[in-house]
């Protein structure tokens, strides 16, 4: 065992080319048990094995500086840092994040966790560098899928017209977590073909120097590599041609699931707990699956992340070309929705809370100020979704609720969620995203008959006095559970209101409670800050009604514990009628 | 003249390549007048002139489609589609805006004034098209500084797996608004030194088909290259190289200061209105080259626009490496300015509150996540800034306010702003944003000693009873105002708090106030939705105090009347007044 030995990167210099192999070895069989049990990100790990050990035998981390794009790689990184306990010890699988993380390590430099940011980054390392006169080299380590991100590539252009040292290590394993799309993705296969000797060279067209490493799995030819490129005076890239999912045979032949993995059985690949309760981006993907197949203008989106909603590959084939994946690229993403919608295509835009904040100004710029009828479909939203701190989902409100012209609707159910979809789709007035609720799909078998192009009318649930509730989208559900505590205690029946619009207030419903209620409570799943709630506190700021708002605190937090969290705000029907037994 | 002909891109198509030569000259010295008289976008429309007229003879708009990237260059085809009275007749200077705009005519697209968003428009254009089983070309127009952009690149990418037509004219006048940055510079300038034949391409890189044109200024030559593209089955980027500024010598030979011009005096170029009052860009311009000059790790950074705080080329190069501008990239200049600050050095991103829009995500993971102490100035927010519906500076508090871990401050004067510019660069604990006032500079000569590390403390400036007035940046002094006009009219002192905070809620101060005041009023310069007077509302919302919140209303206003919209939202003395006499 040589891991065991390995203390920090000191001692991976320690080894011999032999003994590198075998450490490799080691490395993927921890991955491997780890992911196993544990689950995590698993192909991107185990094709950078080696290229992990020749950086850390040629560089001298923290005085060089890896930054690791996305942190989909970082495992072996990790244990060659001071953390390998936390991959081969079972207790200390939780001891370490999945991502880059400088509280952790010295040679950690960003938490990170979102796409495409780590030549960005990295060029502040070196532009810090060099005013500080320090020395040092400055690597980031990028995959081909993250190159079709915006910020990539502004970054590789930035990073073109350096004047000092600057490596950018192009991890290139043919695929992004699906298959990668963009023109790019020719060229870098066009430069693997040709071993690097292609004169068309992205790399070089941005100005990069460039060298070629054939096998990114082959320690000697990356570390005979990694050595000439070191104390460059100048950017180069360094093209890594890798295997993802190298050593799992599994995941060697079918990559796109193996990117990240729930807890599996080792011997044959299949999951431990095969969870296949049906979700809220499941209808989705069912109810657009038959509405593409009945109007081919129809057009399902993803900005690389297929599997978010659930489209295979064998449906995203069948589909043609009605299901568009622009690759890493969300702003292209939204702008291509918007210019879609204006000519009368019918455009659904599936995408992750955490990662729809890429596209601030698309949003606001491309699509809202054109007021184009696309659509845009928000999974794991709120409390209830990721809760690693790079992919919180509690901030889309905050951001996407006060840009005009968006219509921001919450359902509360299946049934309200497909007849808001359907509604958004055939609609010709205004850009409406839709924000699936968090936890399980609660499903009323009711028809919905609401007219969802009345703007902003919410839907009184419960007619009653004194307390209203309203409880948006996932916190719906909360809301009649307060209201139905509160009633046991005192009698009193409270109003409850489903909201489902997040961008707009129903200014006469609101002025009609005025009568005869005093307490206006608002429940949300999402930060407070800048949120629904706060539009409800103000529209009753003049008045004598008396506002509660529920919701997140403005805070980051990582790999939180939900119930912790929603107690802690107070997010618990028990503790809102304790509140409101104060009054 | 032939300009007084031309009703519609039909008559384009009736006249030969001399006739269209003098057509040139028409629209050309058009321009140079308007713009002399009005002021508007000079250099990118002077270059583009030929190039317009010979896309409007080829190809068939609007069943031909085109997207003039940031519309900077957008008067020639404006002329050419219906509007040229607007360019040649004074009293109709006004008719149209300096953008694209779908609203005034058949032959554009989207509303647009953001740059690098062509290409994905564009390519919506083009999907709509072919599910719909349409037919027409489709054309993106980018100039190269655009190209910097993330959006633009992933676009292009994108662009380069498309099977069908889409046309990207890359007009390369060698110049951003101002001088380019990035490495992809380096190739275009290849491409034009090898008339298009060197094999490293960018555009082929990305996957798209390529062809150059010499003299982009050349109706002939421009012609016979469009037709040879138009109605391509697949992507293909045609590579023309213009002159910015043609036709206005000094245009041509200083080619930055004309690209935006206010009305100036044809004969010598001399500005007519002389108007060097100086505001806030500029004395944190003098401030910052002071600081730089005494400490070589304190580095600006711009986002392609340097001219925004007034950095002149010369000023620039004196700066060297603590001056950098990565080309129009946003995204990046936000990383850089984290990766820099967590080493130690000390960044200052000085940029519009329109653009910063770009970076939302780069805040908020890149930035904030990591709680890097990097500083950002913004510009232009507010209502009394920009007025194109695609520059309004009222978003940005909503959109950065509810970050996490940010402090984004609202200086009242010169000597505070200048204060919170001092301790931001030197502090160690946060990511910090400054927002600049909107109006004329108010400076009170007063010595700042506020310890702004001191979070959230908001400071009294006049304590009174009953009426408190928050008057955030722009508007303090209008709280002053309001609280001077109060006590006229009704004998009692309303205290006035200057907040500072954006980002926080003093809450030990707001407690106090519910001792002896009854009514809390907020002003600022922002939309209302998601803004810092919602926070004091949800405060407030549990107790007896009552909150009137002043800002503006959540919407796209194109081209407004600064009074007339402040009026509308009652941000006057006397309508405030109004509003609190009615309590």
């Amino acid at each position: 065992m040589y891991l065991e030995k390995i203390n920090s990167p000191e001692d991976v210099k320690k080894l011999n080319v032999e003994e590198m192999k075998v450490l490799a070895q080691e490395i993927r069989e921890a991955i491997i048990k780890r992911d196993a049990i544990h689950g995590g990100h698993f192909g991107p790990n185990l094709g950078m094995v080696e290229a992990t050990i020749a950086l850390h035998y040629v560089f001298e981390s923290p005085k060089d500086k890896f930054v690791f794009d996305v942190s989909h790689q970082t495992y072996p990184h990790k244990m060659l840092t001071g953390r390998r306990q936390a991959f081969t010890d079972e207790e200390h699988y939780d001891d370490v994040t999945g991502y880059s993380n400088q509280h952790e390590s010295e040679h950690d430099h960003f938490i990170l966790g979102h796409t495409s940011t780590s030549i960005s980054l990295a060029l502040g390392l070196a532009k810090a560098r060099d005013v500080k006169e320090e020395k040092g080299n400055v690597i980031a380590i990028i995959g081909d899928g993250s190159l079709s991100g915006g910020e990539a590539l502004e970054g590789l252009d930035f990073a073109g017209e350096l004047k000092t040292n600057f490596i950018v290590i192009a991890n290139d394993n043919d695929m992004s977590i699906a298959e990668n799309h963009g023109g790019l993705y020719k060229n870098l296969k066009l430069l693997r073909e040709t071993e690097g000797k292609a004169e068309c060279n992205l790399f070089k067209a941005m100005g990069l120097e460039y060298v070629f490493v054939k096998d990114g799995n082959n320690i000697e030819e990356l570390i005979e590599t990694f050595k000439k490129v070191k104390d460059k005076d100048h950017p180069i890239t360094v093209h890594i041609h890798t295997q993802k999912g190298k050593g799992y045979k599994l995941a060697e032949e079918n990559k796109e699931p193996w990117h990240y993995i729930m807890p599996f059985n080792i011997e044959d690949g299949k999951p431990l707990n095969n969870d296949d309760i049906e979700d809220y981006t499941d209808v989705t993907k069912e109810y657009l699956i038959k509405k593409m197949k009945e109007d081919k203008t129809v057009v399902t989106i993803t900005a690389g992340t297929p599997g978010n909603f659930g489209f295979s590959r064998k449906e995203r084939e069948e589909l043609g070309e009605q299901f568009v994946d622009v690759g890493i690229a969300e702003q292209t993403a939204v702008a291509l929705a918007s210019g879609m919608a204006s000519k009368g295509a019918k455009p659904v835009f599936t995408v992750v809370s955490s990662f729809i904040q890429r596209a601030y100004d698309q949003l606001s710029q491309d699509l809202c100020i054109n007021n184009n009828p696309a659509t845009i479909v928000v999974s794991y939203g709120g409390a209830i979704g990721m809760t690693d701190v790079t992919h919180l989902g509690w901030f889309d409100i905050a951001m996407m609720s006060n840009i005009p012209n968006l219509v921001y609707l919450a359902p509360t159910t299946k049934e309200e969620h497909l007849a808001m979809l359907e509604w958004s789709i055939e609609q010709q007035e205004h850009p409406v995203a839709i924000r699936l609720p968090g936890g399980k799909m609660v499903s009323t078998g009711e028809k919905v008959t609401k007219d969802f192009s009345k703007l902003n009318t919410y839907e009184v649930k419960q007619k009653g006095e004194k307390v209203a509730i309203l409880g948006l989208g996932t916190f719906y559900q909360l809301g009649e559970k307060a209201a139905k505590l509160y009633e046991e205690k005192t009698g009193v029946k409270a109003t409850v209101i489903n909201p489902m619009y997040i961008t707009g207030v129903d200014e006469k419903l609101l002025e009609e409670l005025k009568k005869d209620h005093s307490v206006v409570i608002t429940l949300e799943d999402g930060i407070l800050n800048g949120g629904f709630g706060e539009k409800i506190a103000r529209f009753y700021g003049n008045s004598d009604v008396k506002v509660l708002n529920y919701g997140l605190k403005k805070e980051f937090l990582d790999r939180y514990n939900i119930g912790k969290v929603l107690t802690e705000n107070r997010l618990k029907a028990d503790l809102i009628v304790e509140d409101l037994l104060k009054f």
